[in-house]
């Protein structure tokens, strides 16, 4: 159960109720009546929660729970408990986020401007809007309707935010335009000087960074992130990308939609992410590549060269990531023979 | 001698109180009356100043100093030059920091509540507290005797925060319990929503993510670093651990009693790491794993399988860190062999 | 072209001004009184709009090229189509960014304290400087002439900020002194406490960090980056260096005229980079080292001993990069041995 100190629940619901916002169907001898209060995890679940189990290497809990109610799939309904009720779903885990939202639902926005809030004359900021303390909005701006701005946020002169979205405390957005249902976390940079200039004689002259930042629908942007704007044209986010904290995202990056950069991942500028490629956590690639639909980047690798569709790279620089692992394997073998030599 | 700017200096000091300080002591001929009014290196020390000795690489420092008193080892006193007074201790630079702390003390709070800060009536904020300009904090939030929250500090609705915490400026701390004596340097972000959701036919949907972090005593949190909260359940800090800047601590990760995470390494979600875990600069650990008691991980390294307690482990993957100078090693003859084949 | 939501172009100018501005010549037919109202890439320029070629794989654009002028090299004059005015320079991209800067001028300072700006009695804010709304001044600050602050920026006591720099939003400034012309982005921490502690029975003490950051003329410091200060004496960084997003400077690091550290790099405590050093993206530097002037570091690699003047390293632990892409194909061959063994 969630602290109530930070979390609201809802409910409780009946299990007739839980079935339908899963698309889960009650197994037979479960009482579509039963009362649910909470989610909690097979372990620690009790007569009146309801639990998942998503994974095969889980099964021993399933036995041994208390829990009221289990959602799961079909195939392995006879390994449960008698007199806990039953959730037929193929996908266990995508169920227990839908019942999952209803007990634990996302904060919504407190519609008004708290009176600390800077907002330009000619911003435009709706009456469902909530606008945080010590916000800042700059000219020009568009904000959504309902969307939440938290406190301290700054927005640049210009800026456009769509509708339901959340802006988490002192984030920054410049040069920017953003979807719909896009949640971007404290802290998150989006707009940035990117990081482009040539040398002279004297040293380093700036090259005017006079592109943006387009962010599509349903985008996630973690914690302390950081996204540049375009030297010319734009850095786009395409809809339903997920990234995660402390990512960098160069100028001119395009990323597809429904792509994953995992933690302290980065992209340099201009190179190009097709819909589906996931970056895991540390990861690295190179300016100008291509990374084509579904390429998927191993945690800490660094990306020098084009990755094809559906490809999994690894390593320094990034090969196929069967590969690395048989060189893994290699050096392995070669250390050992190195110590049989040296007995 | 620190820039008087910036920070202000105690003392002058007795030699016979900085013994007392230090728990170190004053070798024969050396005046306990005689004022010592700075800490200073070896190199830049006159004769008004104490320095001290750690590492024996800098012993040729001691002999050329003018270093009016030294802390060191007593097995190097005879390395001194005369007239030098010394103070034996068998850490001097233990000893070193205990004694700087009385010529620098840390800045204490100016009790208060700066009259732009932002303070929901329900929360409690003790008299002793210093609350800078421009903090918002939310309903219910409780805050610990002589904290100090610095200028634009955010604490969302429910946090507590212990007593004599440092709240760097511009944090944001949201879902989280923290104990006393804690440093949170500036930027950190503590409580964002982890990197928790799951596929769908449409696209990815968010897995509620209804823990918290709760973070021990004497903790410290580096400037930008993240600390994501618990998807259900904590994410946990333990006593004394040192987390630098911009490091990434991921959902129910739980770190252990006098941890170090050095800056930009990252641990991924649900991992454990016991106590006395170290993790170098840049290192990364995935999800999932257990890093054993006294555990450490060499800079840059990517840990993919669980460390038992006191191993030391390096490289992408991850092995012991001896077995991966000795591949270093192999890798350099087989370069070398492959140069003097092209001879 | 740049969105006028974000970006005000002035112009337009004659071909003749162009040069003028770009150090270049026009070649024999262009007419010096030709009017160009932007600039563009080659594939998107029009002919009021003037392109440039830098780089001699991306030729083929020039001939198909609408663009109404082009800067480029003398050498390639006879490739370009006909009609189309030639702007000739031995540095075409150092030609464009003073053509661009000319369209597109950096903002100049809006000079005035907004009124919700908090500033010490005792700072110095010159009438010149622009000082956002909820900027926090505090005590002894210096700002120097036609500085911009902008929104939530927070200057702690007795810092220094040079003429005509331009910090970010949400930025913080410590314990540190910044020359002229900087530039600092949204969310940099500059002046934290450094990582440094001692292990005691009980426990880590902290080491007093009683240094400054110090900061040269023309540096650019990128969003979200983190710079310590010294523990005793300072980091600093030289002048016109470079450095990106989500980097990190550990305390006592010194850092040379003209270095560039890309995103995501880190530099352990006390290490020395000297002039013209430049780091990769995601790559780090062991503490204690010295990177003599001009040595490159590879992207993601990891330097654990010191760079002659010149080198280029590459790997973990970094060696030249020469000598690692050697190995890199060595273990080409062993892969490829391997699987030939298999077939």
């Amino acid at each position: 159960m969630a602290d109530p100190r930070f979390f609201r629940r809802s409910g409780p619901f009946r299990l007739a109720d839980l079935a339908a916002f899963a698309g889960a169907q009650l197994a037979p001898g479960g009482d579509p009546d039963r009362s649910i209060v909470d989610v909690a995890s097979l372990e620690t679940a009790g007569p009146q929660e309801i639990a998942f189990l998503d994974n095969r290497r889980y099964i021993r809990h399933l036995s041994n729970s208390r829990a009221g109610a289990c959602l799961l799939q079909p195939q392995l309904a006879d390994r449960a408990p008698a007199g806990m009720a039953l959730l037929l779903s193929e996908h266990p885990y995508r169920a227990y986020a839908l019942v999952a939202h209803h007990f634990y639902p996302a904060p919504v926005p407190t519609p008004g401007r708290h009176p600390s809030a800077i907002i330009h004359p000619s911003a435009k900021v709706p009456a469902s809007a909530e606008i945080g303390p010590y916000v800042v909005i700059e000219a020009n701006v568009e904000i959504g309707e309902h969307t939440r701005l938290k406190a301290q946020v700054f927005v640049g002169e210009g800026v456009i935010v769509g509708e339901d979205c959340e802006i988490g405390p002192q984030c920054s957005l410049q040069y920017c335009i953003i979807g719909h249902r896009c949640q971007v976390h404290p802290g998150a940079r989006i707009g940035n000087r990117g990081f482009g200039f040539t040398a002279d004689a004297g040293g380093f002259i700036d090259i005017p960074q006079v592109g943006r930042v387009v962010i599509g629908n349903d985008v996630e942007i973690g914690a302390n992130t950081t996204l540049d704007r375009g030297a010319s044209g734009d850095t786009t986010i395409g809809d339903g990308t997920r990234i995660d904290n402390l990512v960098q995202v160069g100028h001119n990056v395009q990323v597809g939609r429904q792509c994953i950069l995992v933690a302290q991942s980065g992209v340099a500028g201009s190179t190009r992410l097709a819909d589906n490629v996931s970056l895991a956590a540390q990861s690295g690639i190179a300016g100008h590549l291509t990374l084509d639909k579904g390429a998927k980047v191993a945690a800490k690798s660094g990306v020098m060269r084009d990755v094809p569709a559906g490809e999994t790279v690894g390593g320094l620089p990034a090969i196929p990531l069967r590969d690395y692992f048989r060189l893994v394997t290699l050096w392995q073998r070669q250390l050992q023979g190195k110590a049989d030599r040296n007995e």
